[in-house]
Protein backbone atom coordinates (compact mmCIF):
# COMPACT_ATOMS: atom_id res chain seq x y z
CA UNK A 1 0.00 0.00 0.00
CA UNK A 2 1.53 3.60 -1.23
CA UNK A 3 2.04 6.41 1.13
CA UNK A 4 -0.49 8.09 -0.83
CA UNK A 5 -3.18 5.40 -0.59
CA UNK A 6 -2.75 5.58 3.28
CA UNK A 7 -3.24 9.09 3.59
CA UNK A 8 -5.95 9.02 1.67
CA UNK A 9 -7.57 6.38 3.92
CA UNK A 10 -6.79 8.44 6.87
CA UNK A 11 -8.56 11.40 5.04
CA UNK A 12 -11.82 9.24 4.24
CA UNK A 13 -12.04 8.29 8.44
CA UNK A 14 -11.82 11.86 8.65
CA UNK A 15 -14.44 12.74 6.75
CA UNK A 16 -16.82 10.20 8.57
CA UNK A 17 -16.31 11.75 12.06
CA UNK A 18 -16.57 14.85 10.60
CA UNK A 19 -19.97 13.83 9.17
CA UNK A 20 -21.22 12.30 12.56
CA UNK A 21 -19.77 15.62 13.70
CA UNK A 22 -22.11 17.59 12.07
CA UNK A 23 -25.20 15.43 12.85
CA UNK A 24 -24.42 15.76 16.03
CA UNK A 25 -24.87 19.44 15.68
CA UNK A 26 -27.83 19.09 13.84
CA UNK A 27 -29.43 16.69 15.85
CA UNK A 28 -28.67 19.35 19.01
CA UNK A 29 -30.32 22.11 17.11
CA UNK A 30 -33.16 20.00 16.25
CA UNK A 31 -33.82 18.91 20.11
CA UNK A 32 -33.21 22.57 21.01
CA UNK A 33 -35.49 24.08 18.86
CA UNK A 34 -38.29 21.92 19.94
CA UNK A 35 -38.21 22.54 22.96
CA UNK A 36 -38.36 26.50 22.23
CA UNK A 37 -41.36 25.77 20.09
CA UNK A 38 -42.79 23.80 23.00
CA UNK A 39 -41.95 26.81 25.60
CA UNK A 40 -42.84 29.62 23.17
CA UNK A 41 -45.98 27.79 21.70
CA UNK A 42 -44.04 28.74 18.48
CA UNK A 43 -46.07 26.77 15.85
CA UNK A 44 -43.67 28.62 12.72
CA UNK A 45 -40.37 27.10 14.81
CA UNK A 46 -42.23 23.58 15.46
CA UNK A 47 -42.95 23.34 11.46
CA UNK A 48 -39.76 24.32 10.29
CA UNK A 49 -38.23 21.75 13.15
CA UNK A 50 -40.22 19.04 11.73
CA UNK A 51 -39.36 20.29 8.14
CA UNK A 52 -35.93 20.02 8.78
CA UNK A 53 -35.33 16.24 10.06
CA UNK A 54 -35.16 15.37 6.09
CA UNK A 55 -31.32 17.03 6.51
CA UNK A 56 -30.22 14.72 9.06
CA UNK A 57 -31.60 11.25 7.47
CA UNK A 58 -29.88 12.55 4.25
CA UNK A 59 -26.69 12.25 5.99
CA UNK A 60 -27.22 9.01 7.52
CA UNK A 61 -27.79 7.70 3.87
CA UNK A 62 -24.02 9.11 3.52
CA UNK A 63 -22.64 7.68 6.21
CA UNK A 64 -24.11 4.52 5.39
CA UNK A 65 -23.14 4.48 1.95
CA UNK A 66 -19.54 5.75 2.89
CA UNK A 67 -19.01 3.00 5.31
CA UNK A 68 -20.02 0.16 3.01
CA UNK A 69 -17.93 1.38 0.57
CA UNK A 70 -15.05 2.05 2.79
CA UNK A 71 -15.72 -1.98 4.26
CA UNK A 72 -15.45 -3.34 0.91
CA UNK A 73 -12.71 -0.89 -0.58
CA UNK A 74 -9.76 -1.12 2.25
CA UNK A 75 -11.15 -4.26 3.85
CA UNK A 76 -9.94 -2.51 7.72
CA UNK A 77 -9.32 -4.36 10.09
CA UNK A 78 -8.42 -3.52 14.34
CA UNK A 79 -9.03 0.41 15.57
CA UNK A 80 -10.07 1.26 11.88
CA UNK A 81 -12.42 -0.83 11.15
CA UNK A 82 -13.98 -0.25 15.07
CA UNK A 83 -13.86 3.14 13.81
CA UNK A 84 -15.72 2.88 10.92
CA UNK A 85 -18.68 0.20 12.51
CA UNK A 86 -19.29 2.93 15.11
CA UNK A 87 -19.67 5.52 12.98
CA UNK A 88 -22.54 3.47 10.97
CA UNK A 89 -23.99 2.84 14.76
CA UNK A 90 -23.62 6.42 15.82
CA UNK A 91 -25.08 7.79 12.96
CA UNK A 92 -28.12 5.71 13.31
CA UNK A 93 -28.89 6.41 16.67
CA UNK A 94 -28.50 10.09 15.67
CA UNK A 95 -30.69 9.85 12.89
CA UNK A 96 -33.18 8.60 15.59
CA UNK A 97 -32.50 11.39 18.04
CA UNK A 98 -33.26 13.86 15.27
CA UNK A 99 -36.35 12.09 14.49
CA UNK A 100 -37.31 12.16 18.29
CA UNK A 101 -37.10 15.59 18.31
CA UNK A 102 -39.17 15.99 15.24
CA UNK A 103 -41.71 14.38 17.14
CA UNK A 104 -41.98 16.61 20.08
CA UNK A 105 -41.73 19.33 17.56
CA UNK A 106 -44.92 17.81 15.99
CA UNK A 107 -46.85 17.34 18.95
CA UNK A 108 -46.16 20.68 20.22
CA UNK A 109 -48.32 22.01 17.09
CA UNK A 110 -51.32 19.58 18.23
CA UNK A 111 -50.71 21.17 21.94
CA UNK A 112 -51.24 24.87 20.37
CA UNK A 113 -54.75 23.62 19.50
CA UNK A 114 -54.83 23.15 23.48
CA UNK A 115 -55.59 26.34 25.92
CA UNK A 116 -51.69 25.66 28.27
CA UNK A 117 -51.43 23.51 30.74
CA UNK A 118 -49.21 23.82 33.61
CA UNK A 119 -46.87 20.54 32.90
CA UNK A 120 -45.53 22.01 30.21
CA UNK A 121 -42.79 23.23 32.39
CA UNK A 122 -41.75 20.04 33.81
CA UNK A 123 -41.41 18.33 30.13
CA UNK A 124 -39.18 21.43 29.33
CA UNK A 125 -36.86 20.26 32.10
CA UNK A 126 -36.85 17.02 30.87
CA UNK A 127 -35.63 18.44 27.65
CA UNK A 128 -33.22 20.67 29.11
CA UNK A 129 -31.39 17.67 31.29
CA UNK A 130 -31.46 15.45 27.94
CA UNK A 131 -30.19 18.78 25.67
CA UNK A 132 -26.99 18.53 28.09
CA UNK A 133 -26.28 14.76 27.85
CA UNK A 134 -26.67 14.83 24.27
CA UNK A 135 -23.65 17.99 24.05
CA UNK A 136 -21.75 16.12 26.33
CA UNK A 137 -21.54 12.57 24.14
CA UNK A 138 -20.73 14.46 21.00
CA UNK A 139 -17.85 16.35 22.62
CA UNK A 140 -16.75 13.12 23.86
CA UNK A 141 -16.83 11.58 20.62
CA UNK A 142 -15.03 14.53 19.36
CA UNK A 143 -12.50 14.47 21.97
CA UNK A 144 -12.53 10.61 22.10
CA UNK A 145 -13.04 10.95 25.91
CA UNK A 146 -13.98 7.82 28.01
CA UNK A 147 -14.72 9.08 31.20
CA UNK A 148 -16.79 11.85 29.57
CA UNK A 149 -18.71 8.86 27.81
CA UNK A 150 -19.24 6.89 30.94
CA UNK A 151 -20.46 9.80 32.46
CA UNK A 152 -23.50 10.22 29.95
CA UNK A 153 -23.81 6.30 30.62
CA UNK A 154 -24.12 7.28 34.45
CA UNK A 155 -26.89 9.93 33.93
CA UNK A 156 -29.20 8.13 32.18
CA UNK A 157 -30.67 7.09 35.42
CA UNK A 158 -31.62 10.52 36.36
CA UNK A 159 -33.53 10.96 33.34
CA UNK A 160 -35.17 7.81 34.15
CA UNK A 161 -35.84 9.27 37.37
CA UNK A 162 -37.22 12.47 36.19
CA UNK A 163 -39.42 10.70 33.36
CA UNK A 164 -40.88 8.67 35.73
CA UNK A 165 -41.42 11.55 38.54
CA UNK A 166 -43.23 13.56 35.50
CA UNK A 167 -45.09 10.68 34.38
CA UNK A 168 -47.08 10.75 37.58
CA UNK A 169 -47.27 14.03 37.59
CA UNK A 170 -49.02 14.28 34.15
CA UNK A 171 -51.71 11.23 35.50
CA UNK A 172 -52.38 13.60 38.61
CA UNK A 173 -53.15 16.37 36.64
CA UNK A 174 -55.55 15.04 34.16
CA UNK A 175 -57.34 13.05 37.27
CA UNK A 176 -57.99 16.40 38.72
CA UNK A 177 -58.97 18.65 36.00
CA UNK A 178 -60.37 15.68 32.87
CA UNK A 179 -60.26 18.76 30.40
CA UNK A 180 -56.25 18.79 30.67
CA UNK A 181 -56.63 14.81 29.32
CA UNK A 182 -55.99 15.84 25.86
CA UNK A 183 -52.87 18.34 26.30
CA UNK A 184 -51.38 15.97 28.90
CA UNK A 185 -51.67 13.08 27.07
CA UNK A 186 -49.33 14.58 24.05
CA UNK A 187 -47.17 16.01 27.08
CA UNK A 188 -46.66 12.46 28.10
CA UNK A 189 -45.63 11.28 24.31
CA UNK A 190 -43.29 14.26 24.19
CA UNK A 191 -41.92 12.95 27.42
CA UNK A 192 -41.30 9.92 26.32
CA UNK A 193 -39.84 10.75 23.20
CA UNK A 194 -37.16 13.34 24.83
CA UNK A 195 -36.45 9.89 27.06
CA UNK A 196 -35.71 8.09 24.41
CA UNK A 197 -33.44 10.42 23.54
CA UNK A 198 -31.19 10.19 26.33
CA UNK A 199 -31.40 6.34 25.96
CA UNK A 200 -29.68 6.81 22.26
CA UNK A 201 -27.23 9.07 24.20
CA UNK A 202 -26.38 6.23 26.16
CA UNK A 203 -26.21 4.15 23.23
CA UNK A 204 -23.52 6.42 21.52
CA UNK A 205 -22.07 6.20 25.14
CA UNK A 206 -21.55 2.40 25.15
CA UNK A 207 -20.33 2.62 21.40
CA UNK A 208 -17.89 5.11 22.11
CA UNK A 209 -16.60 3.32 25.12
CA UNK A 210 -16.65 -0.09 22.99
CA UNK A 211 -14.38 2.19 19.96
CA UNK A 212 -11.80 3.93 21.95
CA UNK A 213 -11.31 0.99 24.64
CA UNK A 214 -12.19 -1.79 22.03
CA UNK A 215 -14.24 -3.39 24.95
CA UNK A 216 -17.91 -3.09 25.96
CA UNK A 217 -18.73 -1.00 28.68
CA UNK A 218 -18.84 -2.93 31.93
CA UNK A 219 -21.73 -3.47 34.16
CA UNK A 220 -25.05 -3.47 34.06
CA UNK A 221 -27.32 -0.62 32.01
CA UNK A 222 -27.92 1.48 34.43
CA UNK A 223 -31.56 1.66 34.88
CA UNK A 224 -33.82 -0.97 36.11
CA UNK A 225 -36.51 -3.39 34.35
CA UNK A 226 -38.65 -0.33 33.62
CA UNK A 227 -41.76 -0.25 32.41
CA UNK A 228 -41.25 2.90 30.50
CA UNK A 229 -38.79 1.29 28.71
CA UNK A 230 -40.13 2.35 25.29
CA UNK B 1 -11.50 -17.88 -7.21
CA UNK B 2 -12.62 -21.61 -6.95
CA UNK B 3 -15.41 -23.25 -7.14
CA UNK B 4 -15.74 -24.63 -3.40
CA UNK B 5 -14.94 -20.44 -2.28
CA UNK B 6 -17.71 -19.49 -4.98
CA UNK B 7 -20.00 -22.56 -3.23
CA UNK B 8 -18.85 -21.16 0.29
CA UNK B 9 -20.08 -17.69 -0.08
CA UNK B 10 -23.39 -18.94 -1.24
CA UNK B 11 -23.64 -20.94 1.94
CA UNK B 12 -23.03 -17.83 3.43
CA UNK B 13 -25.94 -15.87 2.48
CA UNK B 14 -28.11 -18.67 2.79
CA UNK B 15 -26.87 -18.53 6.94
CA UNK B 16 -27.82 -14.97 6.77
CA UNK B 17 -31.13 -15.50 4.91
CA UNK B 18 -32.03 -17.81 7.16
CA UNK B 19 -31.10 -15.95 10.34
CA UNK B 20 -33.27 -13.21 9.44
CA UNK B 21 -36.36 -15.86 8.94
CA UNK B 22 -35.78 -16.65 12.29
CA UNK B 23 -35.47 -13.56 13.83
CA UNK B 24 -38.46 -12.77 11.89
CA UNK B 25 -40.48 -16.18 13.54
CA UNK B 26 -39.05 -15.06 17.10
CA UNK B 27 -40.74 -11.18 16.65
CA UNK B 28 -43.82 -12.71 15.61
CA UNK B 29 -43.83 -15.01 18.48
CA UNK B 30 -43.03 -12.54 20.76
CA UNK B 31 -45.87 -10.30 19.38
CA UNK B 32 -48.12 -12.71 19.65
CA UNK B 33 -47.16 -13.29 23.25
CA UNK B 34 -47.55 -9.83 24.27
CA UNK B 35 -51.21 -9.68 22.67
CA UNK B 36 -52.42 -13.11 24.71
CA UNK B 37 -50.66 -11.85 27.47
CA UNK B 38 -53.04 -8.63 27.03
CA UNK B 39 -55.96 -10.48 26.62
CA UNK B 40 -55.87 -12.82 29.26
CA UNK B 41 -54.41 -10.19 31.88
CA UNK B 42 -51.62 -13.09 31.83
CA UNK B 43 -48.83 -11.59 33.93
CA UNK B 44 -46.56 -15.05 33.97
CA UNK B 45 -46.78 -14.90 30.10
CA UNK B 46 -45.55 -11.38 30.05
CA UNK B 47 -43.05 -11.80 32.30
CA UNK B 48 -41.82 -14.59 29.66
CA UNK B 49 -42.28 -12.62 26.54
CA UNK B 50 -40.26 -9.55 28.15
CA UNK B 51 -37.12 -11.63 29.03
CA UNK B 52 -37.44 -13.33 25.90
CA UNK B 53 -36.53 -9.98 24.13
CA UNK B 54 -32.44 -11.41 24.34
CA UNK B 55 -32.57 -13.62 21.82
CA UNK B 56 -33.26 -10.92 19.35
CA UNK B 57 -31.09 -9.32 20.49
CA UNK B 58 -28.49 -11.61 20.48
CA UNK B 59 -29.66 -12.99 17.18
CA UNK B 60 -29.06 -9.01 15.88
CA UNK B 61 -25.38 -8.99 17.38
CA UNK B 62 -24.68 -12.54 15.27
CA UNK B 63 -26.00 -10.73 11.88
CA UNK B 64 -24.28 -7.18 12.34
CA UNK B 65 -20.50 -9.04 13.32
CA UNK B 66 -21.32 -12.02 10.24
CA UNK B 67 -22.48 -8.96 7.74
CA UNK B 68 -19.46 -7.14 8.60
CA UNK B 69 -16.97 -10.27 7.95
CA UNK B 70 -18.73 -10.84 4.86
CA UNK B 71 -18.17 -7.22 3.54
CA UNK B 72 -14.23 -6.95 4.49
CA UNK B 73 -13.51 -11.15 3.38
CA UNK B 74 -15.32 -11.22 0.22
CA UNK B 75 -16.32 -7.62 -0.76
CA UNK B 76 -19.37 -8.14 -2.57
CA UNK B 77 -21.56 -6.02 -5.45
CA UNK B 78 -24.47 -5.54 -7.06
CA UNK B 79 -26.88 -8.14 -6.14
CA UNK B 80 -24.56 -9.86 -3.29
CA UNK B 81 -23.90 -6.35 -1.86
CA UNK B 82 -27.65 -5.58 -1.49
CA UNK B 83 -28.27 -8.92 -0.26
CA UNK B 84 -26.29 -8.44 2.47
CA UNK B 85 -27.22 -4.39 3.37
CA UNK B 86 -30.38 -5.48 3.00
CA UNK B 87 -30.12 -8.43 5.88
CA UNK B 88 -28.19 -5.76 8.06
CA UNK B 89 -30.88 -3.52 7.62
CA UNK B 90 -34.33 -5.95 8.24
CA UNK B 91 -32.10 -7.39 11.32
CA UNK B 92 -32.19 -3.93 13.14
CA UNK B 93 -35.77 -3.70 12.02
CA UNK B 94 -36.73 -6.84 13.88
CA UNK B 95 -34.70 -6.50 16.51
CA UNK B 96 -36.47 -2.56 17.16
CA UNK B 97 -40.37 -5.27 16.43
CA UNK B 98 -39.49 -7.21 19.17
CA UNK B 99 -38.68 -4.33 21.82
CA UNK B 100 -41.68 -3.04 20.99
CA UNK B 101 -43.52 -6.56 21.37
CA UNK B 102 -41.77 -7.17 24.92
CA UNK B 103 -42.49 -3.36 25.72
CA UNK B 104 -46.43 -4.19 25.32
CA UNK B 105 -45.82 -7.28 27.72
CA UNK B 106 -44.20 -5.06 30.56
CA UNK B 107 -46.72 -2.37 30.26
CA UNK B 108 -49.51 -5.39 29.84
CA UNK B 109 -48.03 -6.27 33.88
CA UNK B 110 -48.39 -2.75 34.92
CA UNK B 111 -52.29 -2.78 33.67
CA UNK B 112 -52.95 -6.02 35.49
CA UNK B 113 -52.86 -3.73 38.66
CA UNK B 114 -55.42 -1.24 37.81
CA UNK B 115 -59.24 -2.89 36.97
CA UNK B 116 -60.15 -3.98 33.44
CA UNK B 117 -60.80 -1.36 31.42
CA UNK B 118 -63.03 -1.96 27.71
CA UNK B 119 -60.60 -0.10 25.20
CA UNK B 120 -58.51 -3.20 25.99
CA UNK B 121 -60.06 -5.45 23.22
CA UNK B 122 -59.65 -2.27 20.80
CA UNK B 123 -55.61 -2.26 21.18
CA UNK B 124 -56.34 -5.82 20.56
CA UNK B 125 -57.78 -5.17 16.81
CA UNK B 126 -54.77 -2.94 16.16
CA UNK B 127 -52.37 -6.09 17.69
CA UNK B 128 -54.16 -8.60 15.31
CA UNK B 129 -53.89 -6.57 12.26
CA UNK B 130 -50.25 -5.93 12.74
CA UNK B 131 -49.65 -9.61 13.52
CA UNK B 132 -51.21 -10.04 9.80
CA UNK B 133 -48.98 -7.70 8.38
CA UNK B 134 -45.33 -9.01 9.98
CA UNK B 135 -46.42 -12.27 8.91
CA UNK B 136 -46.63 -11.02 5.14
CA UNK B 137 -43.70 -9.31 4.72
CA UNK B 138 -41.92 -12.45 6.43
CA UNK B 139 -43.99 -14.09 4.45
CA UNK B 140 -42.32 -11.90 1.24
CA UNK B 141 -38.89 -11.78 2.41
CA UNK B 142 -38.42 -15.70 2.44
CA UNK B 143 -40.60 -15.70 -0.97
CA UNK B 144 -38.45 -12.77 -2.41
CA UNK B 145 -42.04 -11.40 -3.55
CA UNK B 146 -42.00 -7.94 -4.52
CA UNK B 147 -46.20 -7.84 -5.40
CA UNK B 148 -46.75 -9.29 -1.36
CA UNK B 149 -43.42 -6.42 -0.17
CA UNK B 150 -45.81 -3.86 -1.80
CA UNK B 151 -48.96 -4.66 -0.37
CA UNK B 152 -47.66 -4.34 3.11
CA UNK B 153 -46.15 -1.08 2.29
CA UNK B 154 -49.67 -0.04 1.42
CA UNK B 155 -51.94 -1.57 4.31
CA UNK B 156 -49.65 0.88 7.04
CA UNK B 157 -51.93 3.66 6.12
CA UNK B 158 -55.38 1.28 7.59
CA UNK B 159 -53.08 0.98 11.05
CA UNK B 160 -52.71 4.56 11.01
CA UNK B 161 -56.11 5.47 10.62
CA UNK B 162 -57.08 2.20 13.19
CA UNK B 163 -54.27 3.74 15.86
CA UNK B 164 -55.49 7.10 15.27
CA UNK B 165 -59.19 6.31 16.05
CA UNK B 166 -58.22 4.47 19.32
CA UNK B 167 -56.20 7.36 20.21
CA UNK B 168 -59.57 9.18 20.45
CA UNK B 169 -61.68 6.67 21.73
CA UNK B 170 -59.34 6.46 24.45
CA UNK B 171 -59.16 10.36 25.05
CA UNK B 172 -63.34 10.18 25.44
CA UNK B 173 -63.45 7.03 27.12
CA UNK B 174 -60.91 8.83 29.93
CA UNK B 175 -62.64 12.24 30.02
CA UNK B 176 -65.42 10.45 31.11
CA UNK B 177 -63.82 8.46 33.59
CA UNK B 178 -60.98 9.49 35.13
CA UNK B 179 -60.53 6.83 37.28
CA UNK B 180 -59.49 4.80 34.43
CA UNK B 181 -56.88 7.51 33.60
CA UNK B 182 -53.67 5.12 34.61
CA UNK B 183 -55.09 2.22 32.81
CA UNK B 184 -55.71 4.10 29.36
CA UNK B 185 -52.43 5.80 29.22
CA UNK B 186 -50.87 2.51 29.32
CA UNK B 187 -52.97 1.08 26.40
CA UNK B 188 -52.32 4.27 24.46
CA UNK B 189 -48.54 3.56 25.18
CA UNK B 190 -49.35 0.40 24.36
CA UNK B 191 -51.12 1.11 20.84
CA UNK B 192 -48.28 3.18 19.86
CA UNK B 193 -45.93 0.37 20.43
CA UNK B 194 -47.84 -1.63 18.00
CA UNK B 195 -48.42 1.05 15.50
CA UNK B 196 -44.56 1.42 15.50
CA UNK B 197 -44.44 -2.18 14.69
CA UNK B 198 -46.46 -1.70 11.77
CA UNK B 199 -44.18 1.02 10.52
CA UNK B 200 -41.17 -1.39 10.56
CA UNK B 201 -43.00 -3.84 8.93
CA UNK B 202 -43.08 -0.83 6.04
CA UNK B 203 -39.26 -0.38 6.29
CA UNK B 204 -38.50 -3.56 5.98
CA UNK B 205 -41.06 -3.79 2.98
CA UNK B 206 -39.12 -0.73 1.61
CA UNK B 207 -35.92 -2.41 1.98
CA UNK B 208 -36.98 -6.03 0.19
CA UNK B 209 -37.76 -3.89 -2.98
CA UNK B 210 -34.81 -2.52 -2.79
CA UNK B 211 -32.79 -5.71 -2.41
CA UNK B 212 -35.34 -7.01 -5.25
CA UNK B 213 -35.61 -4.73 -7.85
CA UNK B 214 -32.49 -2.49 -6.95
CA UNK B 215 -34.57 0.92 -6.84
CA UNK B 216 -36.29 2.31 -4.13
CA UNK B 217 -40.25 1.83 -3.85
CA UNK B 218 -41.64 4.37 -5.80
CA UNK B 219 -44.01 7.18 -5.02
CA UNK B 220 -44.82 9.12 -1.62
CA UNK B 221 -44.85 6.51 1.48
CA UNK B 222 -48.41 6.17 2.21
CA UNK B 223 -49.21 7.95 5.53
CA UNK B 224 -49.48 11.67 6.34
CA UNK B 225 -47.59 14.22 8.51
CA UNK B 226 -49.40 12.58 11.03
CA UNK B 227 -48.46 14.27 14.64
CA UNK B 228 -48.71 10.20 15.98
CA UNK B 229 -45.50 9.14 14.13
CA UNK B 230 -43.18 7.99 16.87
Amino acid sequence: MTEHTVKSFDDELTHLSNTISRMGGLAEAQLAGALQALANRDSDLAVRIAASDAQVDVLEQDVQHFTVRLLALRQPVAADLRHIVAALKIASELERIADYAANVAKRSLVLNQQPAVKPVGAVINLGRLVQTILKDIMDAYVEQDVAKAIGVWNRDEEVDDLYTGLFRELITYMMEDPRTITACTHLMFMAKNIERIGDHATNIAETLHFLVVGTPLKGARPKGPSVEAQ
